[in-house]
């Protein structure tokens, strides 16, 4: 019977995995051309070339990229991600689905990253997906205005809700090409409410979009067609695959720990910066007064941050050597069973002399293949330097002067990436960062310890220690637990460090915990999007307040009640008065007797009550049965014409003939909306009204009148503790465990 | 802050994960001791001797492995899964958290496993570890008579409840070494309610479980000491690890789907078939009167099928012939560099002639190593079986007869064997059938297409289809989706399949539940254990119930009132004359005003209230204050003394000079009770319920006058349906799409 829920779902994974597929594509395609136009300029050494080459193409891309944003959908900027998790939340947020985000999002994403800024592709895919599983379940658009009669029944708040869920999911799934990954990562990160039903309505989403990434992709490199369609290679499908599992010891959990304390260091401190970042860009931007030319100076930030970039990018492995890689050119010429012939050049031979090969007089196949270690770690994108760092058995490819270097480059410049103008997304300068950091420990280790050959000290590989690092780091940043373990294993392969990978994010979540919140959920605070955490958490001079010595009288508003029977008059001077979304029904149930609570109504529904006449009684047709509106007309999602309706709302309430039309509100209310007295605690006032997912709870005394309302925003931490503190500082003190 | 909780939760886990080596060692060295003393007589055919040795050890075996359930602890039996996810929502079990239930379920399981049942250690794992989760958590031991004075804040049920969800995920993550997938096992299956702060605690708790059993097992093999401490080889920890991993085709989804459709049929069939043996075997056993005689046919019943098992095993193989296996032997040879030497007798060999090894002319290794297929897969236990079953790249090593003789058998048989009166998992079992049935399935496909050597169609490979097959039968079993994904990947080290599992699993689970419900699930109802869906089902004549309908008056049972100062006497007499646990509290807020709801008490705290003589007040004294009990004497998980309190609430209830004492409830209610009113819909009281875990729910009027209490009980489907029946049938017959 749920057949056309299933059908959406696997529609939106369908759409979201084509995305994705596009979004490889688009950069891939780019990011190579780009560089196979100045390979001769690089061979030959001349750089500025080079650069001017370099930066004059991705000025072209940062200028579409990053004006996308500025001028065309601002609610597409940076990643979206805290959007939408602010959205699932329950909080209102205006134009982040809409189709112009969709594009501008895709687009500016695409190009960001094919420009070569330190960035990756994964925020603005989950917020593409995100729209995806908003926009299709719907079935319409606004922007278009195109609204289809099909799959009316999605069009309430929860179902799209969950469809969004599930588009988010399927986005990152499609990037990693990691279906049980992405679904936990939405559960963990993204979503504040799902049941198990709706876990597995997006397994079944994320599955369908892997699935379409891999076979689109199966059959095409660069938008050519390869003849291979449906042949999933695990190359391709394995973003960063790990071929030799090592066997692992007991010791290796020392220097994991190590990795996961750095890591959980280093996040808490990229958290530190890249919000104090946000915060001097939002005060030297919201300075300039003039439109315009706000736009026009973010603009030039990304731009200022391009070139920064690709004078780094370009320049600094001028300073390295040519240094030997055997293991690389045999497993690649191994590979290809093309022995003596030149491999297609590669950027990370940057001027380093051309390979030659040839088989010694014993057998053995020799090489002259050199690198430029800089350059295979600055000039390569994430999404290829990632698996260099990876690697196992191939100790020394990098060394300290190139590891160090370009984490500090990358620590700093994905710093300020982070916030940009553009679509950005952060987990693959995350990972590579972190695998940056993972490697140079590992190397430390090697060069203690030296190269093992004993079967018990193989782990001793800095490949390994990179894929740790890695994990550590997302973790001190993200605070990711489950799904980044989860995550990692699909990326990699490699569950036999598994149980390693575990200890280094609970470590580095443990760490960075210690410092700060997550960068999403610092995000969230910074864009003030009212987000309420599972458990309420109020903290006064360093002390979690113990909410239970309060009660909800102590937060709740005053509020307009409405009667069951109400004048057009007053519903219209109310409406205009106030600004609250709900309103409590109150009513006498028998003569001379107290009006008591009865139920709920929300702004939306009154008004559209409003806008039709022919349910308004007179005094004398009020026994007579006047039609009543259906719930389709009712329960809309916005109304049709704000202007509209702002006028109407100003004649009913200032004309005093409306005061003897009455609207019987009975069939419209909600009967079943929860109430609690004004004496429950405020703990579990915040509990139920989080975990039944309220945006308006009536508070009533003990003989059921209706005294107040509590929103949203009331609840929100700072909200509470300003509210709190004007009450009684003594509770506020008082120790938590003693009433326990 | 929560240092303790983390502490406790290490502790957990470590012990979980020490019990589960402790598990496996014992299985190993007995069923290894087992076969290598009846070795000699397989060798010469002597297979009636084999049979009598065989069966006299497991004679032994399970009357000390029945007995224990039989005799010592009754709720130990079966696999005790059914009863750990009912409690943990919140139904009351007596029992099934004690000592004994901790060794009689343990040495149960470890025999019934070692004496060559089919059957696992996955369910009394699972509720060892649940066990433990309590026990440890609370430091107490009502059987012991121990209450150490440490831990004292976890002592509540919902401490208590998130304690029992990690060790029950410890349990899983110990057994499979699969951290994650035990973690979502039990956040999928296993609990009713968590939130990310308990996954990430369970995580913690998983991780430390498999770390033990890893580092433990890394040195001991058969509890004899091998002096590799702590080196964990990758072998070992992999269950069952795919060593060679196939490139995948699009096409490879056509089988698949084939093998979920009949995986779930399969599987709905097992579901079936077992409801209906534990059916019949209720039924049977209750017939016999006296005690004595039932625990008696019980444990024959245990035995009669330890001979049917013991009899296939041994004799089955007899009618198949020795047949070639180049490929293992040659593996276990090279990696043992022991070439030309003979290798340790296996128990696949049976009675086939010994092997010899030479290197050809050709330089390439020959072997005539030969195998009995039957005696491969019905003699080997499950955890050795299931890799063999699982090997890549040697497609014939199992022909027809003998995967479709096991396959039947099997599935016959465990079958049976699960629900008898023995502490026995499912899973193992499930796997095996799973594989077999795949993996006949992939010799059917390598039938028809040929052994592929083109790297397009390496995936024709009836391993890969094992796996597959293997996650089927399991979903159509389980209905487990995201977890069984994660745990097939754990146990196998596949990545590069788990789309391929992903599709099995969600088709296997699809067409399984247009049949029936899912074992654990048909098990809690066999069992009558109250369990409350996290959304209401009720079905009426095939089609399903809107109970948005109905309203929280139409399932309300009449409740007793109990006022805020009230007597003792009349305290006692409701007490002795309900066996309600919980009592809404009313008082009046003003002379001449009706009574209202404010609160309410449970039974336990009126009890203990009534067993403090000194807060009694006479008339004269009720305005002088009297001592206010604390919240510890109050607050406590049962009455001390059951008989003392019965004739306490006996006497007062008997003597009328009670009337005059009186107890001030209002410092001990609860006034953060939530209450609903008449009108309120059924579906969503149902939600609220369940959302919030409540165990009764006050419902009042208007004025909040208290009318009645909603129970568990009275919102369980089939109490729903029956109440509903008698209302309205109009109501039920409604489509429920009309109202959307």
């Amino acid at each position: 019977s749920d057949w056309d829920r299933w059908f959406m779902m696997g529609l939106i994974g369908g759409v979201v995995g084509a995305m994705g597929f596009l979004m490889h594509q688009i950069i891939d395609t780019v990011f190579e051309l780009k560089w196979e136009l100045v390979e001769k300029y690089i061979q030959h050494g001349d750089f500025l070339t080079t650069w001017l080459f370099i930066l004059g193409i991705g000025f072209g891309m940062v200028m579409v990229s990053s004006g996308l944003v500025v001028f065309f959908c601002p609610s597409g900027s940076s990643s979206g991600l805290p959007e939408v998790i602010g959205y699932l939340n329950g909080a209102s947020l205006r134009h982040i689905f809409n189709i112009r985000t969709f594009f501008g999002s895709f687009f500016s994403c695409a190009l960001a990253v094919a420009s070569g800024l330190f960035c990756g592709p994964e925020g603005p895919m989950i917020h593409v997906g995100a729209v995806v599983g908003c926009g299709l379940s719907q079935f319409k658009s606004d922007t278009l205005r195109i609204k289809l009669p099909c799959f009316t029944r999605f069009r309430n708040s929860a179902d799209k809700r969950q469809f969004i869920t599930a588009g988010a999911a399927a986005g990152i799934a499609s990037v990693f090409r990691a279906p049980v990954g992405g679904l936990l990562f939405a559960l963990e990160e993204v979503a504040s409410f799902w049941d198990i039903k709706l876990a597995w309505q997006t397994f079944f989403c994320c599955l369908i979009a892997s699935f379409t990434t891999e076979v689109l992709s199966s059959s095409f490199g660069g938008f050519e067609y390869q003849g291979y369609f449906g042949f999933l290679k695990a190359e391709q499908g394995i973003t960063f695959w790990v071929k030799n599992l090592l066997d692992m010891s007991v010791l290796a959990f020392i220097p994991t720990i190590i990795l996961g304390v750095i890591g959980g260091l280093l996040g808490a401190l990229f958290v530190f910066l890249n919000v104090r970042i946000n915060k001097v860009r939002i005060k030297l931007f919201s300075a300039v007064k003039r439109k315009w030319l706000r736009q026009i100076s973010k603009l030039l930030e990304t731009l200022l941050l391009l070139v920064v970039t690709m004078t780094v990018t370009v320049f600094v492995p001028y300073f390295f050597p040519c240094t030997e890689d055997p293991v690389t050119y045999q497993f690649l010429n191994s590979s290809e069973d093309s022995l003596g012939d030149h491999l297609p050049w590669d950027v990370s031979e940057y001027n380093c002399p051309p390979a030659t090969t040839w088989i010694g007089p014993d057998g053995i196949l020799n090489s002259n293949y050199t690198i430029n270690q800089a350059a295979a770690l600055l000039v390569k994108n994430g999404k290829q330097g990632i698996p260099l760092l990876f690697q196992r058995g191939n100790h020394e490819k990098f060394g300290f002067p190139a590891l160090f270097t370009a984490l500090v480059l990358y620590f700093g410049i994905s710093c300020w990436t982070a916030g940009t103008a553009a679509a950005t997304g952060l987990v693959v300068p995350m990972l590579y960062t972190g695998a940056l950091f993972g490697r140079t420990v590992g190397l430390i280790m090697v060069y203690i310890f030296g190269v093992q050959n004993d079967e018990h000290w193989t782990w001793i590989d800095p490949g390994l220690f990179a894929t740790i690092g890695a994990a550590a780091y997302f973790a001190g940043v993200s605070r990711l637990t489950i799904s980044l373990t989860v995550i990692m294993v699909e990326l990699t392969n490699d569950v036999q460090s598994i149980m390693l990978i575990m200890v280094a994010v609970m470590v580095g979540k443990t760490v960075g915990d210690y410092f700060n919140h997550s960068l999403f959920s610092s995000l969230l605070h910074l864009k003030c999007i009212p987000h309420l955490e599972a458990e309420p958490s109020v903290v006064h001079g360093k002390k979690k307040v113990n909410l239970e010595l309060f009660a909800a009288r102590d937060v709740m508003k005053k509020c307009k009640v409405i009667h069951l029977k109400e004048n057009v008059f007053s519903l219209a001077s109310i409406l205009n008065d106030t600004t609250y979304n709900g309103f409590p029904v109150v009513y006498s149930p028998g003569p001379g007797q107290e009006e008591v609570f009865l139920g709920t109504i929300t702004r939306l529904e009154l008004c559209m009550l409003l806008s039709n006449r022919q349910i308004f009684q007179t005094p004398e047709t009020s026994n007579i049965d006047t039609r009543v509106l259906k719930y389709q007309e009712v329960t809309v999602e916005k109304v049709p014409d704000e202007g509209q309706m702002k006028s109407l709302l100003t004649k009913y309430s200032a004309d005093p003939q409306y005061q003897q039309l009455f609207i019987n509100l009975e069939p419209y209310i909600n009967k079943s909306a929860v109430a609690v007295q004004s004496h429950f605690s405020l703990h579990r006032t915040y509990v139920l009204f989080r975990t039944l997912g309220l945006r308006h709870l009536t508070v009533v005394d003990l003989q059921n009148r209706a005294v107040g309302m509590i929103t949203r925003k009331d609840l929100i931490s700072f909200q509470l503790e300003k509210v709190l503190i004007k009450l009684d500082s003594g509770k506020l003190d008082s120790d938590e465990e003693l009433l326990k």
